[in-house]
């Protein structure tokens, strides 16, 4: 390793130091903190990200960066020297136009934000949480502004989360996935509904079968953890270190179980980054201020649907583990066979709520909640009139009146985070995992015969090898055309929904 | 508040966010991060204790010390913006005199080292924490010499601690104390056993009555949390977050009963700490970079055996709790007396474990570690050589032959945490207890009565008053002065101490 690439790594490695200190703060937040806590949490997280920021702007910085970049130039794109250099120095382009006090008001906001996110959920009161909403939206804006965009402020936004991608590409994206899937809603829709799901399982039993599932995907215990979190989610303090959570409702299985297998797929791409990587540019969110491994909120995303839908909620998965599932909910299950079981996971029925959606409607929650941010973004929405807005599109698109607004605008924790702009990732994500599957089971016949014996260790095997191991070192594109021949495309996935929807179920 | 206070708070409100941070990254170590988080949680501690090292010795803290400082000239001691320009002053001295390079050393240490403690505790194997004792040892002797000292290695240490007190005056004060507790002890040791706590007390129930009985203390739940540790503790992220652990042995009810008593004294000496302290010098400890408010080790150490003993292992406690106390374990203590109760947990029998010695052998614990402690600082003995040295005082202060390291020199977790002087303030806490509870009743009549009664509140506003509300704003003997009038004394812990255990027991 040359000086100046061994000063920048020295530089870059204190930056994640720090930024997973930050991820402990906030897995802490939202998991274990007393409610006391929330008043100088916010501090902690705030001045440590301001120092993040400028150990990425400080001199050492730039100079092991300069120093870098002189000495790898005119070398190959892939080399990682280089990568590194130019995407800090990417990032440092990136904070010099962003206000450092801008930076502290969103991160001193997001604590006592969620706080009143929480409450306003809990009580459906969205008077409480409109006065966060409205300096959120304020905020994103002026950053939106002073990053600079195409000329849609959404797109600044965007870029932030899933890089490469615009408001334009995404409504684009989104036009040709609507069309797709709609024919199919129609015909999947109004199938009788199985309530075997809506049984009462004990919320220790499904956590013992959320902890089970986990492992078996191959998320491995020794470096992560399950716990309960109102809005469940996945955190990384390095590869050695990644937590997940998801949250326990007594008469509806599907939340838990296929919430863990989600989350668990997002471990497994963190837990499943090259060891070398460890600590470096390619394992830290220099822009966002994360420590995180995965190289687009689209890839992450492709990973937690990937194991959460094609291997959670295929026929061949219950096939093999129905047994498994029965011994953790003794006496609840014995009558109902896996076709029946996968049958009823996979019930198309318009529903309220994005996180218990089933495949077909998913992503008509993901492009109302686009909609209505970019609406934000651009000023022609205002933050108090969120609530009719969303219910109108939850009427025009799933033909549901929303009863209140925990049922409605106050479901998700994402705009009390400050994070507008990430909602498309998560159809990126769904696009993306049906790409990937279809292509390695065109390239290995095997595979569909090793899922079905139960054998997840071939398919973790060939996520690791195609996307997982390189972490931030390739973009989400990048990895898509060497493990499919092609970037992000709409088409894989609509061939899989209609597969799976347009005639039998599973 | 002046430009110069003003600016000196803001640069230490942000070493305290980053210290909060730290004892996050410390509390999660020590009871939720999975194994392997700890091969990168070394380098998060370090680099964030490394910056705010450096933000204690950057240009902008002396110059906002110095304008303090001339701005404060001639103002009375008591001054507390004089005050907190002479301990950041301090604190700057401190650190120029120890190298950067040392204390990451040593943060990084702390992790690997407790790792190879825990897993030598659990085998009984001192050769596996040898190479890591080495290196603590090695490591504090290089401190001790950079801090300087006044003749003897140990009082560098020993100050860190508890400011003010040295090698010689520790020894002096365990003289005086030893010369009187060895007498009472020979009165009192060879009483017969009563095994009624020896009983099995399942752990779920006594995670319950710990919970119960820090509540009844006064810790505050909505600005804390219990959790299970292998070795108890208590830490604080400012005031509104203070945390505490115990643990759970089914055959011994006082380890996890008292233990938490203990802890919650600990968290209410946090938890009541002036608001106004909050992210200030007066609640950070510049020194030895730790988000705490308690003035010294000791005065902490006061208040956790406070509670644990002079209220908890009281008559008139457990004459009025004895039914809460049934309420939690059913069937196992109905048999038992409040006054049999009591007897049993203040049955004197020395022992092999210092946290579940009773009153009169504990002393003789610390004792022993310190002169061992002391010895492997000035070099007189070498760490291979604890175990023996161990075995051979608790021969001969205790009378008994340690069966296994596990049983000995491996106890206890403060030499891998590369804590070398801290044991002696247990003592020091043990008779400011004595003497501030001798002084609160001498001042307030009733007390007694409203600690007979259950009234906690009572006891818990003189203490805030006399010690808590002050955080590091006042050194203890200043404390004790105001409360008592005089400076740290032996005489008031041994009159309690004769009173408690030469007649009849409690």
């Amino acid at each position: 390793m040359s000086r100046a690439a061994q000063a920048l790594a020295e530089e870059i490695g204190a930056v994640n130091d720090i930024l997973c200190a930050v991820a402990l703060l906030q897995w802490d937040n939202r998991t274990m903190m007393p409610a006391g806590g929330a008043q100088t949490r916010g501090n902690q997280i705030a001045t440590l990200k301001g120092i993040a920021r400028e150990r990425i702007l400080s001199d050492a910085t730039r100079r092991a960066t300069d120093d870098l970049l002189a000495e790898t130039e005119g070398r190959a794109d892939t080399d990682l020297d280089r990568r590194a250099a130019l995407t800090v120095q990417a990032a440092i382009d990136h904070h010099r136009r962003l206000d450092a006090a801008l930076l502290r008001r969103q991160a001193e906001l997001g604590p006592v934000a969620g706080a009143a996110w929480a409450t306003a959920r809990e009580t459906s009161d969205f008077a409480v949480f409109l006065p966060f909403l409205d300096e959120s939206v304020a905020l994103a804006r002026e950053s939106a502004a002073a990053i600079g965009h195409d000329g849609h402020p959404y797109s600044a936004m965007v870029a932030l989360y899933e890089p490469g991608e615009t408001a334009a590409s995404i409504r684009r994206f989104f036009a040709k996935l609507r069309a797709g899937i709609l024919p199919i809603l129609d015909e999947a829709r109004g199938r009788e509904r199985d309530d075997v799901v809506h049984r009462r399982f004990p919320a220790e039993a499904q956590r013992a079968l959320c902890r089970d599932l986990a492992e078996l995907t191959g998320y491995d215990f020794g470096r992560g953890r399950l716990d309960t979190a109102v809005h469940p989610f996945e955190i990384s303090f390095t590869r050695n270190d990644v937590r997940i959570t998801t949250r326990y409702r007594e008469e509806f299985l599907p939340g838990a179980l296929f919430g863990a297998l989600h989350e668990a797929g997002h471990g497994l791409y963190e837990q499943n980054i090259a060891d070398a990587f460890t600590r470096t540019v390619f394992a830290t969110d220099l822009i966002l201020l994360y420590a995180v491994g995965g190289t687009s909120f689209g890839a992450h995303e492709s990973q937690s649907r990937l194991w959460e839908n094609h291997v959670g909620r295929s026929l061949a998965f219950w096939q093999k583990n129905m047994g498994r599932l029965r011994a953790h909910v003794p006496g609840r299950l014995d009558d109902v066979s896996p076709e029946r079981f996968t049958c009823a996971v996979n019930h198309v029925e318009p529903g309220f709520i994005r996180v218990e959606a089933d495949e077909l409607t998913y992503d008509l929650h993901i492009m109302l909640r686009t909609e209505i941010e970019a609406a934000l973004l651009d000023g022609s929405l205002a933050p108090r009139d969120v609530p009719s807005a969303w219910n109108e599109a939850v009427r025009r698109d799933l033909g549901l009146e929303v009863p209140d607004d925990r049922w409605g605008c106050l479901q998700d924790v994402h705009w009390s985070s400050g994070y507008f702009g990430s909602f498309p990732t998560y159809t990126v994500g769904n696009a993306m995992a049906a790409q990937l599957m279809e292509a390695l089971k065109a390239r290995d016949a095997g595979l569909d015969a090793s899922l079905a014996e139960g054998d997840y260790d071939r398919l973790r095997a060939h996520l690791t090898d195609a996307v997982c191991r390189h972490g931030r070192s390739r973009t989400r594109d990048e990895l898509l055309r060497d493990a499919t021949g092609e970037a992000l495309s709409a088409e894989p996935y609509l061939r899989y929904l209609r597969a799976k929807f347009s005639g039998a179920t599973a």
